[in-house]
């Protein structure tokens, strides 16, 4: 009986648009950067219908919130949610689709008058996107002990203004000591973010792991001069230098292929006028591979070419790591479960890693963790245009839903 | 006794030392764009110079200003100068010297109580720079017949300004049409703005003409896609893409070698973060050559690169052109005239094209023309660090007052 429970796709739905409703950009999309008032609003909301929802309502100290539904027995919870922070110009289902999921895996449960061996737990977490404060999956990450308190408090934004300032701001510094109580397992609902679902056809994404990330910023100094009376031999172009590292970057990825992955994302010249040779170039790199031997070397080839580049422009460069982040593998019984899952439900399922950081990779490291994707069309997110269609959202939660109540029964043992 | 006559290097430097005044930036610069209040008041300035020594000042409809001096001849003028607008960034030598130049040729030979055969006339032509209206040497442009007044007059700045309105506005719309009289011969004092005369040792640059110039602005689109998400095949980059043709440029560059130059100034990626493919590119490639055909040939070759990258990428490159200058070969008559008169004069000389754009270079679509170069420090302009030495500033004054003197004796014929 408890195999044939399904959600109610027009309540799941119908909370995503409200929730959307809050930072509204007009365009489809949603702005709701993190301890902003339009975060504290979407709060505010979540909270609310997690208290309708009969949840014990928990805030930790870094404004992390875990709604509790209590279980047969008083165990470890099983454990799900996600985000409701966006990024400037979001969309309406990255992370949020992942908390109103697990609402509404609630919510079923409470119609149907069902109560887990396990307790349930709906999280959201502070700052996933890392849009405002870096680094991203900052919540989750103190929640899982992988960041101190103290130095997450302490980030800044881009105005200087302190995360743990705009944490009692919005009134949402909690209570509750971080690292928090470990769960017994963490499933997170999210949409692909990528065309890989969309592209072969599937429903539903059975997570493997994370891509290892690493960011680093470049800071090439040269030589300001006329880009006319300068000859060639003379000159120490910061922009050249960019480009050619730029072209690197692409060179390194095709050479590895496999999984990896490389970005520059970020270029700006200075003094940036058509006739300068510029002085200082800026430029981000953003490498990843779901293999951290992979990922290092992928790191080793990239200095390569920065020193390469360097000497032969005569330029210098400061390289800084922005962001690190090493592969995670998921439990793979709880990748199992998924596809299993998926397949018992009619869906059709492909395993996939996940090329975007998520607060289940953090979960992963205290306790067994998976993910559950759905299609995003185009592989387009961030962005206004993010889509997921109405049946997918239904066929995930779906998903989610029998996940967390075999996880919640015991799939795992005790 | 004509050839004994040396110009007062202390007044000159006084001058200079005093325009540089007006726009002061404070750290050794100065920031005088065209038609503000800070040009006007420089225009003042060099104005009431002119009428102390007793210059018949005229101004014309695109606010170039001339300054003459009568010869024993009422026949077409030999005339001097250059600009004293300057960049944001700008320095206190750059057209300022060309300008001062002339009006310390004109001193010297008041207080030598001499009269030229042919009338010798000292002009400062509107926005050289081209740093608030584009495109830049408009206002000789204009004085040489090569910019219809009314395109002129309706140029705006990027706040939206008309510089015909400017130019009412500080009062510097005269009534003298242009294109301005056909002057006898055109020589411009200037700083090389480049490394060659330091390196080489040279007190004076001959010049023997301006490279050609062409500006292009790329506009590439590609897809925004998530950095981690999207798999390497599936990407249309417009960053790579960026990147890929700065490499281009400079490979081109190299390949063709002599004096073919290349520069990308400009990098803008759109959305411009770290974890997001760019959807738009947006750069700029400066490419300058003393040969016509050589530099259709790099502009052949940049187009190829363009479509090469664009078709590999799966991106789209709008290609517009900013400028276009024909490379200028100054008449051999003053090329020679300039270097025998440095070597009369003791200083070492060598010839060499110009690499920026001169006011002499669109005179010379007129009249005989050419240019006195003087060396700058470590090759800097458009910087506050532009520096010439003062006895290359005299030397430099030297050259142009013997060079007028012959020029308006009959050096050239009737």
């Amino acid at each position: 009986m408890l195999d044939d429970l399904r959600v109610d796709g027009d309540r799941l739905r119908r909370r995503l648009a409200t929730l959307a409703e809050i930072g509204d950009t007009g365009d489809g999309g949603c702005c709701r950067l993190a301890l902003t008032d339009e975060d504290k609003a979407g709060r505010d909301l979540v909270v609310e219908w997690m208290h309708e929802l009969g949840l014990e309502v928990r805030i930790d100290a870094i404004g992390n919130v875990v709604g509790r539904r209590a279980g047969r027995e008083d165990t470890a919870a099983v454990m799900t949610g996600s985000h409701i922070d966006t990024v400037a110009s979001g969309g309406r289902y990255d992370g949020n689709l992942g908390v109103l999921g697990g609402l509404e895996v609630v919510a079923t449960l409470n119609d149907a008058e069902v109560v887990t061996r396990r307790p349930l737990e709906v999280a959201f977490f502070t700052d996933e996107e890392g849009a405002r404060f870096s680094p991203d999956m900052l919540g989750s990450m103190t929640y899982a002990g992988g960041l101190p308190l103290e130095e997450a408090l302490d980030r800044t934004d881009a105005d200087g203004l302190v995360l743990g300032d705009e944490l009692d701001r919005i009134g949402y510094r909690g209570p509750v000591p971080v690292p928090g109580p470990v769960p017994h397992a963490f499933v997170e609902l999210h949409i692909e973010q990528g065309p890989v679902l969309e592209r072969q056809g599937r429903t539903i994404g059975a997570v493997t792991g994370v891509q290892g990330i690493s960011w680093r910023e470049l800071t090439i100094r040269g030589q300001a001069n006329h880009a006319g009376t300068t000859p060639m031999a003379l000159r120490h172009d910061a922009g050249f230098a960019a480009g050619a590292i730029t072209q690197g970057v692409r060179d390194l990825v095709t050479a590895m292929g496999g999984p990896q992955v490389g970005t520059v994302g970020v270029i700006d010249l200075d003094p940036g006028l058509t006739n300068v040779v510029a002085r200082r170039a800026r430029m981000t790199v953003d490498l990843r591979n779901t293999d951290e031997a992979l990922l290092q070397e992928a790191e080793r080839r990239l200095a390569d070419v920065v020193t390469e580049v360097a000497e032969a422009e005569g330029v210098t460069v400061d390289s800084v790591s922005l962001a690190r982040f090493e592969p995670v593998t998921f439990d793979p019984r709880v990748v199992d479960l998924v596809e299993a899952t998926a397949e018992r439900l009619g869906h059709s399922v492909m395993r996939l890693p996940a090329g975007a950081g998520h607060d289940a990779g953090l979960l992963a490291g205290v306790c067994p963790a998976g993910m559950v994707f759905t299609p995003s069309r185009d592989g387009i997110s961030h962005n206004p245009a993010e889509h997921t269609e109405p049946e997918d959202l239904d066929a995930g939660a779906d998903v989610l839903l029998q996940v967390v109540l075999a996880l919640a029964e015991g799939e795992l043992g005790d």
